[in-house]
């Protein structure tokens, strides 16, 4: 079993899932817990979003105390009590997801950081999931608003919305240890916080993306990108990700890199790597060789450095080109 | 008749209206609505904004139910019954505003894309609408927030407060189909934003302002800037709007257009031109024409170049001026 | 007497403070308030954060209303009746503070304008503060979150997550008069934010920094930066200011200074100074003096021309220096 978790979520007027939370994700299941769910929740094997009503989910919260299973049973008579759609995501296997819950369960075990960005089969995700309007009042589908809005003004209140999205901000879900988050708008679910991260007012950390942890991001970590320990992203900096049919290319920045202000890279970087501000590069940029003398060397394709480390990425005004040094190289 | 909406808003305790907001506001008005406001609203022609009781409110739903005019009735019906402030804004021409209710319904005509940026009278509009603390429990006037934040605190709430500042965040009054905001405060009331529009975490639209659709924003669209379909902005760049007397010179992106990382455009641009990133073009900007090969040709004033197509400006890193290319000329 | 205010507050589930809002801090305090605070709250000498019960405050409210202390007797009166937790401040002296509430007053101190950056002791200020996840429901400590936001989640609603940080954002506790500001997470409590003032959807204002009024700020004024009357920060632009032990060193721009766009100022300037879009200066910059004809003069470090007015500060491109330019010598 790759992952199993009961959640409680909103619903649009037509019986359609907005969004799903789940207060305690986890990856495996136990046998006692796997029996239970075949013999009560009719789980009969593969991946499987079933839902529940609230006698159900009261009986297997019972179940589960009974088992010894005491956490899980905890978590599952508090949700029992919901007056909103409950939900048992199972999964087998970790393919392709299928519907709304086992995307936001995926989603959940990347911000809970119980898997690193591009380790889980995410494929498709984006199509299963509805435009919604996320707002103080939760999610609303967006068809359903300018009713909710007139109804809120009519009694002096108003539905602020924050934003309209497929997806929603992580923080509303989940806060993971030991981080900063100046602005929570700007990390979404499916993001990796690690401890020690310090997300400033101009970081940006998108799905299946995130960092290691101990670094302070001040720039923008695209979807596909994870960066490694001690790695700082500046002011405006951004990681840029390929779309490769309907995922994202893979990529990683090294430890304890540092891109600069405005800087743009879209390749991988290895460890301690420094990217100059201002400056641009993807697999095709060209890129001078330099030594520690300034003696020029051949030109390569950036995709063909991806992934060293100790490389110094900076601008040559003179040639107005991109110029890197191998800091480990002294002559 | 220009326009006609009936509306409900906020007012501060001297009676002086904060906002304005309406559920189904119109473009011209049917004859038998004219003659029932006439009747029933004493409105005797002209741009009038006339303030109702709740009995008043369900006496006109009725009427217009009773003349055939359901749809308008139903929102009526329901704004009868506001614990808040009841408005009907009735404008024969579209001449310069003269009160926030008039204000409010112009907003309202171009986010519910009604009209378009720069189709309508919004002189001197600023100065009517007063500072107000936008905050999660709707417009505060600011002299009464002390009182409204100490209550609050008092019973362990908050009053969360979002700006302070003329004009409220669109998607708190209307959220127009088929669009992405990826930040609700970054989309002023009064903003067009057309169906397939993108609005990234770094896009900005402004009022009297917006995209006619299918592009992806991650710049500023200032006042008085309409940008056309498939254009997109690129993160940081800006077009910047002059103010002439009280109002916005009116300017234009085409469709397919490209704004550059940091770029920042001052002139109206044709169908598929392409900013370089970083470049800054104000009408007195002196550009020089280049050819194909790259043979330069003469020096023109920016304005000159205003609103045609094909056009590719770029920065000369030697001659350190402003290039334009006419994509269409191959020699 | 430095200062003196009453405060209600947050505290988790431990017992440990989150935040205090004061409506009413002053610096000083009469003789027959300071008689007051020794008779009943016990006030012994010395900077003293007191608790107080309803019943304390209601009778203490009764003594200042006898003692003709009105308007202090109306606030506190007020509080009595606080669901939260209520405490007084007295700090006889400005030294480093303490606890909680005394650094929460020193940021209500600086943010109603009682005194102005770098004027009152903050050492050690952000080692006192708790990380909070600041939310539409108030202060909630970090491992009390996962539960109030299930039991939210359970009845269909969402407790909007703002940040997570030491510090929350200024508007949440006071806005001060004559000011705009596009986005209130962007000021933090312990901003000065001058009459006039209009701070941006990209303007930031760190604690202990401030501007003294009627510029526009679209860029980021960090902790140790006042920034004089009429100066300008464009987009993008930064002060940076550097950690000197446990707190920053201390800086100023003058009146009438203009930052241009993705600028970056590590030092302090004069009056009516300009530093050119995307320039970059720290105290360790080499800077080449020119003259009204262009000519060069020797060149000093950056630090070297702090606090001096009327300097132009732009780059050379064909040098690739800063150059500065002194606007009042002609020749």
């Amino acid at each position: 079993m790759f992952s199993f978790a009961l959640g409680t979520g909103s619903k649009n007027s037509a019986g359609e899932w907005l969004d799903v939370f789940f207060p305690a994700p986890q990856l495996g299941v136990s046998d006692s817990v796997l029996q239970l769910a075949e013999k009560h929740l009719d789980y009969s094997g593969g991946n499987q979003s079933i839902e529940l009503s609230n006698t159900k989910a009261q009986a297997f919260a019972a179940m589960l105390s009974n088992a010894g299973e005491t956490k899980l049973a905890t978590v599952v008579e508090k949700l029992a009590y919901s007056e909103q759609n409950l939900v048992a995501v199972l999964l087998a296997t970790d393919s392709k997801p299928t519907n709304v819950p086992e995307v936001y369960l995926k989603l959940h075990l990347l911000s809970h950081r119980l898997v690193k960005p591009n380790q889980i089969n995410l494929n498709g995700m984006l199509n299963l999931l509805p435009q919604v309007v996320w707002t103080s009042h939760g999610a609303i589908d967006i068809h359903e608003l300018p009713e909710r809005q007139l109804q809120a003004r009519l009694i002096g209140q108003i539905i602020n919305v924050l934003s309209i999205d497929r997806l929603p901000q992580m923080a509303n879900y989940i806060v993971p240890a030991d981080v900063s988050i100046a602005d929570s708008t700007r990390v979404y679910l499916g993001a990796y916080v690690g401890a020690g991260t310090v997300v400033m007012q101009e970081g940006f950390i998108d799905f299946n993306a995130g960092t290691e942890g101990l670094g302070t991001i001040k720039g923008i970590i695209s979807t596909g990108f994870f960066v490694g320990k001690g790695s700082n992203l500046a002011s405006g900096s951004a990681s840029i990700s390929k779309r490769i049919n309907e995922t994202r290319k893979q990529y990683f920045f090294g430890e304890d890199c540092f891109i600069g202000a405005h800087a743009a890279v879209g390749i991988s970087l290895g460890d301690r790597c420094v990217v100059e501000a201002g400056l641009s590069i993807t697999e095709d940029s060209l890129v001078q060789r330099v030594d520690a003398q300034n003696q020029a060397g051949d030109t390569v394709k950036a995709a063909e450095l991806a992934g060293k480390s100790d490389l110094l990425f900076r601008h040559n005004p003179s040639s107005n080109m991109i110029e890197v040094l191998d800091k480990n190289k002294h002559h």
